[in-house]
């Protein structure tokens, strides 16, 4: 057995956008220890020694009772995640903006059969107030429950919560019944930027569930709902399996959630696309006719600039159209992106405006 | 960035055993394609060129016309493909011993909500015969419609179809308006043995669609739904993401792939271990007090010995019980597994035997 | 077998009030047809004489090829049919004060996995331009494909569609691919207002399918999905069986939307409920510090007037607030309500104002 | 308002046959406790007086812990009981010959996700013995935990379980962790042949749920989920709901159940139904050529005879074919059936053998 493939190189490795923190690939130290991983046989379906030893590794960032279960994917770990939190009846309350209103295809409902109460929000964030909007009617059989309430950890507007936000909403929502869900796809992102340990505004704010993002943060594949409150929060191994979300040969997600959380691989691939975003923000502030609409608190840049601009520099950089109504555009960073290239685009942006 | 990782070894590479195909690890071709594919960004969610070439590679092994959809994993593929060809009411005839009603948790009737009619079979195979069995009712709402059957090739007790025999069933079911799912999370151990292309036996025999199976034949991970028959079969693109099988970085599954069948990877491996589990019968076939139960047709012998000879011999190599009140036990090889291996287990079994 | 009965009267068939068209009983010629219907052996589940000959009365109303399935309620009947108009990826578009939306438990999205897009409307009517905020992103499997529209006629505020709205919406949706449903519950207050056949503003105007009501009209029970586009709406009795909505003794169910639906029934039973209402707006805007905040164009009356007001009319009439934020109250009328209740509450109304 | 109606009769109510107790219509004493129910308000969907009386008298027949919430059908009954016993990754084991097997559509499946474990029997009713073939593998997320056994009373082969054998099934699911819903569609049948109360070999046997059946009792529709061991059996509020089984008018089903409970209605129309079984099946063994292949315990009878004589009496009677291979037939006996009606049929099935 060699190491040459019959697969050949279809892609420029050097080419870059800012399309979406999925469009880069797989961090080196994470493709190191999946061929560390290699070799030899291991019990499939999660028994095996990687997974066993990734539980002390969740349990230092999020806690003694912490459980951590390896999925596929982002909408597996939140479909997976809601089910845990709801009876048959039960409904989430979710901001308008969430992944899970508007990225999935309608997975929450069409594969677990969950209702989604929505809410309106300037910015992607749930607050106790915009939850009320929602959180009513639990002994009436006509409207769905409300008996969860998700929130996104950075949010899909670039936004974040601070700790004492998340533990509001967490005492808001138990005290009127409802258990929380955070999806936390660039928890990274968030926890850089908020510069505090993970558990500080997840288990410690009262987070139930979570859903833990590997992929955006450096991994091939990979995410894990990671169990906070393992009294209110059960059963996930059932769920995981019959929602499609159970690896055979799990080691290998394992150890690249060993890889990137045992030192401080999370941080720096995350700290490093935050960073880049930063960048890019300064650099078009500086820029007459753009307007960054939104906090840069995360890898994501929110602006305004005029549509036959964006147009010609799609031609140039891959990046979308967040609102084809107002013109406003999303690019966003990976932990890949470099100064040049950021500076490089920043450059690119300045002279299209110009012309 | 360095090729270091933070993650440790946890395991012996050296050890294998022969509990389950899944408990192999990765081919070094496969580990050598990811990297290829590796570097720059690549449109996320299957729009990469990896995907894109993908299609040509399938082409090649399924006809002109076969659709190739990457996803996780094997139940993922059943439940997509399956969807795609049942109606809300409908219902899929399937092999008792089927993985989609015997290891997928109700899956397909969780996620789906396909009811399975099932039959009892001697060897996991239907016949048009044990087919209309379940085949009838079609104008009766009382009952669920059974549009669809779904066979497994190479079975799930270590045999495999014919050409003909396929041919037989897709002709009984078409003519009944029944649609023909193959689960092929083994279709490489039934094409290295039956020494046909994998068309003969897919596509030219009728099978509307296939879930083609990767992580058995040395992939990470990774299946794929193959539209064999487009014209009946559509839409899977949106089944697959609202089923949760959609892959963001799917330029890594897609890469595997190509290194598996553009040239005889996926033969040499399946080829490798169904030679494996044939060296095995063979050796054991002269061991008195042995009975293997089951033609050896793939990469699995089942046999029968005594109780406390397994239990002895558990303690030494990783196997599972099939059949706790037989005693039938089940032996499978993998791409891995080596000469020296198959000789050293059958010399202890002889050896507990003979205790 | 005689006619008296074990069961004894638990309520004062004199008192009435102005909660819901649902807390009124049955027609006497509904039950006088229930009686009809009754004795010797009809064949179960449909196949029976009463169900054949209710398919001429519904093409008399709705056009030569409308097709009727007599169904339990109402939810069930929405059900049945945004089922038949969407595949399993399929989502609708609906105002967010819909019934579908807030009345049903969640039951499109718990029994048949529909997911909702909703828009928040004036005044529970969808127009093209609201329905354009939701139908956008069917070729991108992230979104749950928008493919059919639900509208409410009479709509859950008490307002109405026009025939020539009906219309645009139809084409409006059909032009995108998608199929319209329309929500029918009190179908007959709107015929009522409307002074036009029921075909006018159903079948003519594009709809494809209908809930049809009948409880709300004055029956014991029944509702009725009734299949105005057959080319585009298909099998309804599979959907029908599978959801749990197919009546054994379904003679009965028939029975009654003929003795509505072959006179006038349905017209004088409506069309009162809709004169009380009328009479009951007139009445409370001659009172000062009570406003009528929505067009009274069906059986329903909303108005603000002082909380400790409706509070103590409560005490004497049931009815709901509608909003506990604005104070805003629903006043509901039925086939039942009799001049002297309008006058007896408004008087008692004008009473409690004056206090 | 007046009692005539424009319906007219479409059926000679004089015509009986012996396809199905579903084909009989209302027993007059229930069309007048409905007439008694009628008139005034009541408040909807289950707050109305009928059905907190109705509370009482299932008390008074299966325990003071029961609670009885009506549905519209027997479907209904058994998704909205077995949601209410099984997580969402659960299992209900049963008779492969069980309604919620064979007559509902895959409604268990479609609309609650249920996954069947089937286990053949010789005469519809399931033993711990049986159970065991099912009841394995808890632990094990690969496979749909069995954790409810659902059993038919009496069953849909015409057999019954005694009370020792309930209790004795209870017991056994009990122990591992199941608990067990009691298909009654045909319970009262089975209480007049047992000769003892129902609670006997309901409640005091240890079902935890059961689906009361009353349309095949003589009701105009109707069924009730109860309740029996409310500790395990929670929330069936929100499923019926959900499940679209709430009645608006729930009144009228109420009511229904009142007059057949209150005295020994349910027992006058059981009780006679079976005698008629009774009297049909002494007949018929008196005709050479015709074996009766099960026992007759409660309202149905099966027989094997020559496929043409029972063509030809199709022609004069209607009755169901059961098995088309062995050319077993089933007659059906209702609260209607009369000893003419036997009498002239069995003179009719002497008549066609001695053809």
């Amino acid at each position: 057995m060699s190491n040459t493939t019959d697969a050949v190189r279809h892609h420029d490795p050097e080419t870059r956008g800012f399309a979406s923190d999925n469009y880069a690939g797989v961090h080196p130290e994470i493709l190191a220890a999946i061929a560390l991983a290699n070799g030899g046989h291991q019990i499939a379906y999660g028994e095996d020694q990687y997974t066993e030893h990734l539980q002390s590794v969740f349990k230092r960032h999020f806690g003694d009772r912490a459980e951590a279960y390896p999925v596929f994917n982002g909408t597996g770990a939140n479909v997976v995640a809601l089910q845990a939190l709801l009876p048959r009846w039960g409904a989430v309350i979710a901001a308008e903006s969430a992944h899970i209103n508007v990225d999935e295809c309608g997975a929450p409902e069409k594969m677990a059969g969950i209702k989604l109460h929505l809410v309106p929000t300037p910015d992607g964030k749930l607050t106790p107030e915009l939850i009320d909007r929602q959180a009513y009617g639990w002994d009436d059989e006509h409207r769905a429950s409300p008996l969860a309430v998700s929130i996104t950890q950075s949010t899909e507007l670039g936004t974040l919560y601070t700790a004492d936000e998340v533990k509001a909403i967490c005492e808001h929502a138990h005290e009127r019944g409802m258990l929380v869900h955070m999806d936390g796809s660039r928890l990274a992102n968030a926890a850089a930027t908020l510069g505090v340990p993970f558990r500080e505004f997840t288990t410690e704010a009262g987070v139930d569930v979570l859903s833990f993002g590997g992929t955006k943060n450096g991994l091939l594949f990979g995410e894990a709902v990671v169990v906070l409150n393992p009294e209110r929060v059960r059963n996930i191994k059932y769920l995981r399996k019959m929602s499609m979300q159970l690896a055979s040969k799990m080691r290998f997600v394992s150890v690249q959630f060993e890889a990137l959380l045992t030192g401080d691989l999370w941080l720096r691939n995350a700290g490093h696309a935050n960073a880049m975003a930063k960048r890019l923000e300064t650099a078009v502030r500086g820029i007459d006719g753009i307007t960054v609409v939104r906090p840069v608190q995360a890898n994501a840049v929110f602006a305004i600039l005029p549509r036959e601009v964006s147009e010609r520099l799609q031609k140039r950089y891959r990046f979308y159209f967040w609102n084809e109504h107002t013109g406003e555009v999303r690019w966003m960073t990976a932990f890949d992106t470099t100064e040049e290239d950021i500076d490089a685009f920043a450059a690119a942006i300045a002279e299209e405006m110009a012309r």
